[in-house]
C-alpha cells in the first residue's frame, strides 16, 4: 500500500491501464529472455512504472505470472468461442484450432512453463488453473468435437482422451526444446519449424479422428 | 569410498547384485510413493545395503536416479529394436510402440519426471540425455516408419515431427495427472483409463499417418 502513496506515477495513469502495462511487459521479457527469472526492477522499467505497483496490483511475482497466465488464458478462450460459433465447417474449426495452439505456443513460450510452475506448486494451483483454463477449454473442444461428429466428419471422440493427447502433441516440441541441438543439430525453433509441426500435428490429428 | 572399506555387506555381496538392487529399490519406491523425493537411507533399507554403497556406486542421489533412468531407457530400447526386426507388418509395430509407451509411463511414472529434471538441469543433461535415449529411440522409430511406409501402409513421416508429436500425446495424461481431479474428478490414473487412453492415442496416430 506504500506504494499507492508514493507513487506519483500512479495518480497519473487509470489503473487498468498500469495493470495492463505490466502485465505486457512481463509478457514481452519472458519471450525475450526465454526464462521466468525475470526481475520485477526489470519488469517495471519496461512498463515505465515504479515496482512497487506489482505488489499493489499482484501482491507478489507469483501473483503477476499468474495474472499474465490468466490474460493469455482469456484472450484464448475468447477466440475459441468465436471459432465454435463461425459459420464454417466443424472439421475446419478443429484444424484452426490445433494450428492456433501451436500457433500460441511459438510466440508465448512461456505460457507451458507456467502451467507447469502452477501445476507443481500444490492442489490450489491445479484446481485454480482448471477452474480458469481447462475445463473452459474442453467444454469448447467437446462442443467442436460433438458439431463435427453431428456433422458425420469425424467418428466418436471422448473429449478427455482428446484434450489431453492433443494438447500434448502440440506441446512437446516446445517444451523438450533443450533436446533440440543435441538430437536434431538445430539451434531453436523458427517460424519455419513451428509450422511444419504445427501442419505435421494437424494433419495427423485431423486424419486420425476422421470417420 | 569409506564406505567401502567399512561396509562388510559390500563384501558379502557381488558388484552388479547390489547395485542392480539399489536401482530396483530406488525405482519401487518412486512408483509406490510417486515423487523423486525418496531418501537414500529409504532405498538403501528397501535394498537391504549399506547406504554409503549408493555413494560408491552412482556419487550421488542424482547419479542414482540417472543410472535408473538409463536402465529403464535400455530396457526399452532393447524391447524397440526386437520389434523393429520382428516379422511382422509394420504398421502392427508402429501400434505395440506406441501402446507399449503409454504403458511404460502407466507402470513407471517417474520417468517424465526425471527426463524433465535432466532436461532442466543444464545442456550436459539434455546432451547426455539425446545420446542415451532420444537419438536412438528416433532412429528406431525411423526404421519402422520407414519399413510401414516401403509397404505402402502410411505416408511419408518425419520422424522427427513424429518423435515430439508422439511421445507429447502419450506423456500429457501422465504430466498433467494433476489436473484429473479438478477437471474430471478423477482422482487417480486407473489401469482402465491408461488402457483407453492408449486405445485413444493408438487409433489417432495410426488413423493419423495412414495414406
Amino acid at each position: 500500500m506504500a506504494a499507492t502513496a508514493s507513487s506519483p506515477r500512479q495518480r497519473a495513469v487509470p489503473r487498468t491501464d498500469s495493470r495492463d502495462r505490466l502485465l505486457e511487459a512481463t509478457s514481452q521479457l519472458l519471450v525475450e529472455r526465454d526464462t521466468l527469472d525475470v526481475s520485477l526492477l526489470d519488469i517495471a522499467a519496461r512498463a515505465e512504472l515504479n515496482h512497487g505497483l506489482v505488489g499493489y496490483y499482484f501482491g507478489s511475482k507469483d501473483g503477476l505470472l499468474l495474472a499474465l497466465l490468466k490474460r493469455d488464458a482469456f484472450k484464448a478462450l475468447e477466440s475459441l468461442k468465436l471459432l465454435v460459433e463461425a459459420d464454417m465447417p466443424p472439421i475446419r474449426k478443429l484444424q484452426l484450432h490445433i494450428a492456433g495452439i501451436i500457433k500460441t505456443y511459438f510466440r508465448h513460450p512461456y505460457i507451458n512453463p507456467l502451467i507447469n510452475r502452477l501445476q507443481g506448486s500444490g492442489t490450489d494451483s491445479a484446481r485454480e488453473l482448471s477452474e480458469f483454463f481447462i475445463k473452459p477449454l474442453i467444454a469448447l473442444q467437446g462442443q467442436i468435437l460433438s458439431q463435427a461428429e453431428a456433422a458425420g466428419q469425424i467418428r466418436a471422440i471422448d473429449p478427455m482422451l482428446f484434450y489431453y493427447s492433443t494438447i500434448g502433441a502440440a506441446d512437446f516440441l516446445f517444451r523438450s526444446r533443450g533436446t533440440l541441438p543435441f538430437a536434431f543439430g538445430i539451434d531453436a525453433i523458427d517460424q519455419d519449424l513451428a509450422e511444419s509441426y504445427a501442419r505435421h500435428v494437424v494433419s495427423t490429428i485431423l486424419h486420425g479422428v476422421c470417420k
